[in-house]
């Protein structure tokens, strides 16, 4: 028998016809002398019904059929009875009336049942990862994030785009995050690395004049892992030759639109707003802000400094800052001990306390209220847009403790206070990025992007490091980063003026990176590209936040693969081959 | 400046536009006062003029201008003068007269010429591949490897392919070839495998109810690499559930087909021819035949199995074959000598010597012809379907040392004697396969494919598990494999069965594809599926013998990376996180 209609495509336009089904068994009901079966396959699932008038032979086997059986049925499409219909389901006003069935293979009882609300923990379903992948549920991303990379193919296609696979076997480099190694055999004690992305590659394809790369790509990151990170993840990845920032901004920005028109059915603005690095940092307290709400950030340390409430004050004579989020109309709704839990929060994110004022008919009320009566409060009422009802909170502390508390604390009182409207796709570019970093912990200078990276002023970068802007671009989806980019450097001393900046001698420069630099001497159009995450893409459009519904093969946070139990134990002779010795325990799990 | 065209594209088309071009010097020539700039991108190469009466300015920066150095132009174009017209070059009969030219990034004069007709080693080329993917002849085999892929993806798409990533860190299974290891820094001591193919997650996939799979899969293998291999190549890899053998040729063929006419602009024939294995080994002494020419070899070892001539009686009498090829009309062509290094040939492939017969008017020619006049010698004559001038090649020992050393002088003398027609394009499937393969070393049955192949008969496996056929095929392209597949087991009984059949105990099997065993038990649908090596098929169509040049940054044969110089040895702070030391010396290079 060959299948003619997946089941989830069957509607009334089939009613009448002779249909061949292949699919797994969803449900059985007993009822009347009658057996329905729902029958589901990855279109969606289909009511069958087995009629002793029909086939006495297809009843009987019918009474046979357990949950998740492979079955193999023959039948007429039928309307139900008009009682019967089930206008929540796509195949809910017929039904198939069954004449042949086979049972293909059959099915244990699973470990949990095969729906979207199950309750099973999330290390049984990664353990049969085969059976969570038949719920409903996850198919529908599946489908969504092939659908995804389709639309993006063909459009950077059309935009003159060559796809180009760039090797996963490749040279470590220390500098950035920490990579996996591979031993080689042929070259014992040396080993290759994956790559955390096609950064050195997609820039010398532009050398070699391709003019407009792409490659859905691979990337790895041995870092410990959070909830929204992988150990292997993968990237839509571009370079392009003779663009200008805007030229690469405007492009993304129809891509992007494509993608929603394409897969969501959203039309989406464009151009997109754009934010400086410093005033989204100054307005949102984030790199990343969610700007589907409003809760501003409103920096008051000129009117507070000189105020008799020693924190404030002593916050901006030490060289730090006083700013304030007004939860519109909170006042009532949080208690002393809602806002203590609020401070709690809050010193997650680096602060030592969170103070706060309600304001009412009568100037402000709370522990610090009696500080700003008068001509300050008034001020500071004005600042924050005070009115009768409202709620301020306070960061006082350096600037990147005030902007990480408040910015995280504005975030958690919008998911709360339900301010968010989830049918928004708040799409921002974050341009005009600082080009360094300062690791206080290591002493020295980090790429805030990657160390090929533009600068904005070449000669700022030999004089002031320290506050020289890159060329680079985030691009950011409802307080998510989708990715970023950059213009890259593509002449040798500038490149060299950069590994110096970031401490390199010029031996290690020259050891790790000298082909790059050679490369750029023979001749390097000017370029940059963009890499989106396509796991986060596919979590945001899928309205998903386990970042493990988008991967078919997801690790957990421990980087194992519970289905195959990966990593594993290995023969010695296999570790004899490649010159390696293991000197630890393999007992730490 | 922005890029109006490529400039490869330019034709008489744009006679009288102004255009701005993008591109990198390809040579200069400086005549009567004129200077003439050969501008290359990767669509092709547009003549360029300077003229004084134009712009000084450009004609000064002009006389700067060296080879590879980066420009922006801009100018009109015109029509060449008649005389000057190449009709050789696409944009032959026009040329840019310049008004602007700015130089964008110079040059040094690079190692090698970019010419498609360089004489440089192939190691230089490997070291600046930068340099060498400037070659038009690459930049075309890259524009047709990403065609490919799209014809590809789109086909497979509307054949309600879903496409879906399988993971890179993956656990190891010492069954197949060798893997290649990636230790874990969160389990010490344990490691990852890379994937020498999706395959045992594709039919989870199945298992899971995706129904149809494919993905564009990098897959890798640290096997001693042949000219033809690398350790990480790509597979188009696919799955389909409740899908006859049939059925799966039948698409594969409408696959190419298409691929063919899109990428080629070639219409090739379906359904491809088939052979069973057998009849392929017996007929071309190969199980990938080149069926562009004939010269099939014949099996005479009933005729000469009572001469006088000991080597082929004592062939047959112990078990072996004798098998001649008819080299037509080759008599006078091939001395002794030359003979003598066609054995030499054959030994290669295991033959202890070469034994011959020239035909002429009177029986046979050569030392053995002796043995051979008479009856038997007409007998011979006409199994051969030999004509005077006609050149017989014996082939007397094990029937596979027959097939190989015959098999191998056919292509051979194929080659050498220009017998093949270049323009076919020779599809053929391969049916039939053994399941097994005995290795005489390891005195144990291997899997000819893989294990999970599902034989053609259960039954069989239990009891003469030797002779089984699988229920597998290859797809050949004038004798090269392009890939191959299977139906697979989809019942635990029949994995077990495999697996015993093969030498595992069953805590072995457990151990190794216990997950894939558990899966089967929950009702699995019939499925298969086949691969093909992209980097094959893209080579074959480019008309290349390289297959490195299929590669953006291909690896040598001793597996390393002569640009990045990957393998390299790392720092002991990461061997050290890793829990692993190395042993070796790493100075084997």
């Amino acid at each position: 028998m060959q299948r003619t209609h997946y089941c989830g495509n069957l509607t009334e336009q089939q009613i009448g016809q002779e249909v061949t089904l292949q699919g797994w068994v969803q449900k059985r009901r007993d009822l009347g002398g009658l057996i329905f079966i729902d029958v589901r396959d990855r279109a969606g699932i289909v009511q069958t019904v087995f009629n002793p008038d029909i086939s006495k032979e297809a009843l009987e086997i019918a009474e046979t059929l357990r949950n998740e059986y492979v079955v193999e049925i023959k039948g007429h499409v039928i309307e139900r009875a008009e009682k019967t219909k089930n206008p929540n389901l796509k195949t809910g006003a017929i039904e198939v009336q069954v004449s042949d069935v086979k049972v293909v293979n059959e099915a244990k009882n699973p470990p949990f049942t095969i729906e979207d609300n199950t309750d099973v923990g999330e290390e049984t379903r990664l353990k049969y990862r085969y059976l969570d992948l038949r719920r409903p549920e996850l198919a529908r991303v599946f489908k969504m994030r092939s659908d995804i990379t389709k639309t993006v193919r063909n459009f950077l296609d059309d935009e003159g785009f060559l796809e180009v696979e760039t090797p996963i076997l490749t040279k470590s480099t220390p500098e950035g995050a920490r990579d996996y190694l591979v031993p080689s055999r042929v070259h014992e004690g040396e080993f290759y690395a994956l790559p955390q992305s096609p950064q050195l590659f997609k820039q010398l394809l532009m050398v070699s004049g391709f003019d407009r790369y792409y490659q859905i790509a691979r990337c790895f990151r041995d870092e410990d892992l959070r909830a929204d990170r992988q150990p292997e993840f993968t990237q839509i990845d571009m370079e392009m030759s003779f663009m200008s920032i805007e030229d690469i901004l405007e492009m993304n920005e129809r891509l992007m639109k494509k993608v929603m028109k394409d897969v969501k059915g959203v039309d989406i603005e464009t151009p997109f707003k754009r934010l400086p690095y410093d005033e989204a940092m100054s307005r949102y307290g984030s790199d990343k802000p969610d700007t589907r709400f409003g809760m501003e950030l409103t920096d008051v340390s000129e009117i507070v400094k000189d105020s008799s409430f020693k924190v404030f004050a002593g916050a901006v004579e030490s060289g730090g800052q006083v700013k304030l989020i007004n939860v519109k109309g909170a006042a009532e709704k949080y208690s002393r001990k809602d806002i203590d839990a609020l401070g709690e929060y809050a010193k997650v994110y680096g602060a030592k306390g969170l103070a706060w004022l309600k304001v009412t008919e009568d100037g402000f009320n709370g522990p610090i209220a009696k500080f700003f009566d008068g001509e300050i409060g008034e001020a500071l009422k004005t600042a924050g847009e005070g009115e009768v009802g409202d709620l301020f909170l306070f960061g006082a502390d350096k600037k990147s403790v005030v902007a990480d508390s408040l910015g995280a604390l504005r975030l958690k009182l919008g998911k709360d206070l339900d301010l968010i409207d989830q049918s928004l796709y708040n799409f921002l570019w974050v341009t005009d990025w600082p080009l360094f970093e300062y690791d206080e912990e290591d002493g020295r200078y980090y790429a805030a992007h990657h160390p090929f990276t533009m600068p904005a002023d070449v000669e700022q970068l030999k004089t002031h490091p320290e506050s020289v802007k890159a060329q680079a671009y985030d691009l950011v989806l409802n307080g998510y980063e989708l990715g970023g980019g950059s213009l890259r450097i593509y002449q040798r001393e500038v490149q060299e003026e950069m590994f110096k900046a970031l401490g390199f001698t010029e031996e290690s420069a020259r050891e790790q990176f000298g082909f790059l630099m050679d490369a750029f001497e023979y001749g390097t159009p000017p370029h940059g590209g963009i890499a989106f995450g396509l796991d986060r893409i596919v979590m945001l459009l899928a309205g998903s936040t386990n970042l493990r519904d988008t991967i078919a093969f997801p690790k957990t946070a421990s980087a194992s693969d519970l289905l195959t139990e990966a990593p594993s134990s290995v023969d010695d002779a296999q570790l004899k081959e490649l010159g390696i010795k293991v000197v630890a325990e393999p007992a730490k799990k």
